[in-house]
């Protein structure tokens, strides 16, 4: 058998089995949640013995202390995947929702309800709970899930798998409704890219060549995003002390996410007197100053900035300082070297923030709050399987209704067109 | 230049342009489609002129008279870009809606506004009206638009893009935001569908050859449908009478379009009495009837169904009719053979109306309604650009709301993450 025969059957099988879950009662959505929480946890050892021979070649192939870390399913790791089962099960299903209902010159009734996408396609990086966290989202919003992870977590993936799958069994539901690919060559990806017939939409996590490569060959629909680089302007109006703390906090609170800052953008008619207080701040915290050379001739201590240091992902504590004239001039600066990730205005002119708020195109835009909050979880989400800069479908994080689609319905007594 | 420099030249220009139009006024955007519309009456005669020259290359080349109908600007054809463009004008304009303002534990409230997608490209065949009533709506919603039309229409579309662009021109916006392809080769699609960067969205209109080319080539995301497989089941409860008036609607009242009925399930238990009704209806109505083995048996003129009658789209006066055991039998062949466009059930039974519309897997589910009213003026969009039977962003009739996205809007007050 080839491997894309291979990653057919399974694609088959789950979309077979997506169609049992998608009009399953939430009841049984929530037991098999709650079922796979108690098995991850009753099967901790052979999880952590499956692990421990991904961490092993993994030390034998001198993968960095970090990528070992995000390896490892210690105890911890297993009771937030078993916490992140039980906090999606609390969660309000979204299935069957109807919504827009109207009535019709013809008489017709045409609502939306609110269905599952089918089977969503992950292909992903070193961390194995996402195994679970992927899978927990898409079994509650009714779909099935078609899991290809790095080779460097096979035997954690499968195992995990394996755990999840028995847990399906013995609730009577098919357990193709989850699929891990257990071939680690590229050619798998390049298969899995091709099922348009079997798979709905792929979501890409980890790196930028990843995702590009995936965007780049997929017949299938893809959400992603690339990278994270968020700004602050600070306007001429803005309290100074708050934009301090809205820098502070984007840049400091969690330094390797895409939600931090990376660049801030300050009016130059406020620059004399904010750029000392915020690199007081900022050096306090750590923080490495790249300026242009306004800025540097207001810091003289600061270090001047690269061409390429304008829209770079530092994921570090590194922000990249730049004087600009107005609102306009942040507003073009973000168009030419933002992700439409996350963007925030720090400003007390009602005009600006109006302006910002409409015009910069981002998943997120915000008026006076750090760049931290685009987030599922923060947004009200409850949950999420990623952030989109993808304007389709979704744009920002991604959460239970990001992973279910709306038909049309109508409500008739015998109607026809004239 | 290469084709590709060219594309790329013209699709940076429609970004850029595209920028413009997002963020102008309602007013401003409905003047320009009142302008567009007067100019091509103004103009009707260069129009109708560039036309004939599209006209009798087609003749030459031996165009049949349905494709040389399809071609043809005439004055009726005119007017109705005409009344077209005014109707978008009418309509209530999307962008900046701003929905779900929620607020959070931390004191952020956050909401979502509607914004336009960016440039919207179209890849059609010989129909040149789409140019017009495609950039109509791509402009009302803020977009840019990329069209591509056929070869046999070059000079009928450049004549429309020249007309539309000098009336855009004239009330000072950037004409690039309309964007015709003067390269008829293939090599231009294909170079169109690696703008990943310039374009955001490609909607191919045309035959199953034409969608499946672009959304096998496309980095870019592509709406579309296929074809449309629309059923009528009759359940056991219907009411005979209204299920004879959905089966002629569905079926004759245009039998050419994508939501018009190709296949009627019957239930057994009603078989024996209602196909002789519909049958003697559709004979009245011209239709011919392809019947699996027991329809036959029932209606000893019918002539038997081949096996690939069933998923068939005849867009012809052909129906193919299968008798099934239950509800249970209707939902399994059309999840073997629908196209996920249009499904509808007759029935009495409040149960199996409710598991119809629940599992059924297309953009539109009715009950007791004729497929005929999936469509955007029906569903009340206003207008709309295609139906999409892609689950991912829009599934159904795309109008104006279909070509923007919504994006996360946050108001603060100096709120940080803890």
């Amino acid at each position: 058998m080839t491997i894309e025969q291979q990653i057919s059957g399974m694609a088959l099988q789950a979309r077979r089995a997506s169609r049992e879950i998608a009009t399953v009662s939430t009841d049984v959505k929530n037991r098999l949640l709650l079922a796979m929480a108690d098995d991850l946890l009753k099967r901790a050892d052979f999880i952590k013995g499956e692990n421990l021979r991904d961490l092993e070649a993994g030390r034998a192939k001198n993968l960095s202390a970090a990528m070992l870390d995000r390896l490892e399913l210690s105890d911890k790791v297993i009771d937030s995947m078993v916490t992140g089962l039980r906090e999606v099960a609390a969660l309000p299903d979204p299935v069957g929702e109807v919504t827009e209902m109207i009535k019709r010159p013809s008489g017709i009734r045409v609502g939306r309800m609110r269905i599952p996408l089918g089977v969503v396609g992950i292909i992903y990086e070193s961390r194995p709970n996402v195994t679970v966290d992927a899978a927990a989202l898409c079994i509650k919003a009714g779909n099935g899930v078609f899991l290809r992870g790095g080779s460097e977590a096979i035997h954690s993936n499968l195992a995990l798998a394996k755990v999840l799958q028995e847990a399906i069994a013995a609730e009577n539901i098919d357990p193709a409704v989850i699929q891990v690919v257990p071939i680690t060559d590229r050619e798998a990806i390049d298969a899995m890219l091709t099922m348009d017939k079997y798979i709905d939409l792929i979501i890409p996590r980890g790196g930028e060549g990843l995702i590009r490569f995936v965007s780049e060959n997929s017949r299938i629909p893809v959400l992603k995003h690339y990278k994270g680089v968020c700004h602050l302007f600070v306007d001429a109006s803005a309290d100074p002390r708050m934009a301090v703390d809205l820098v502070i906090n984007g840049k400091t609170q969690r330094p390797g996410v895409c939600n931090a800052l990376e660049t801030m953008l300050v009016h130059r008619d406020i620059a004399d007197t904010f750029l000392p207080l915020a690199a007081g701040a900022l050096a306090e915290a750590g923080v490495e100053i790249r300026g242009c050379e306004a800025t540097c001739r207001i810091l003289p201590g600061a270090k001047p900035a690269r061409e390429e240091d304008w829209g770079m992902e530092f994921l570090d504590l590194i922000l990249a300082v730049r004087v600009v004239d107005d609102l306009d001039g942040a507003m073009d600066h973000i168009v030419k070297h933002g992700s439409q990730h996350t963007e925030v205005i720090a400003t007390e002119s009602y005009g600006n923030s109006q302006r910002f708020l409409r015009e910069v195109d981002a998943s997120a835009v915000m008026i006076n709050a750090s760049s931290r909050f685009n987030d599922g979880g923060q947004f009200g989400l409850g949950a999420e399987i990623g952030i989109s800069t993808t304007k389709l479908h979704a744009y920002g994080p991604m959460g239970l209704k990001e992973l279910t689609a709306l038909k049309y319905i109508v409500y008739g007594d015998g109607q026809v067109r004239g």
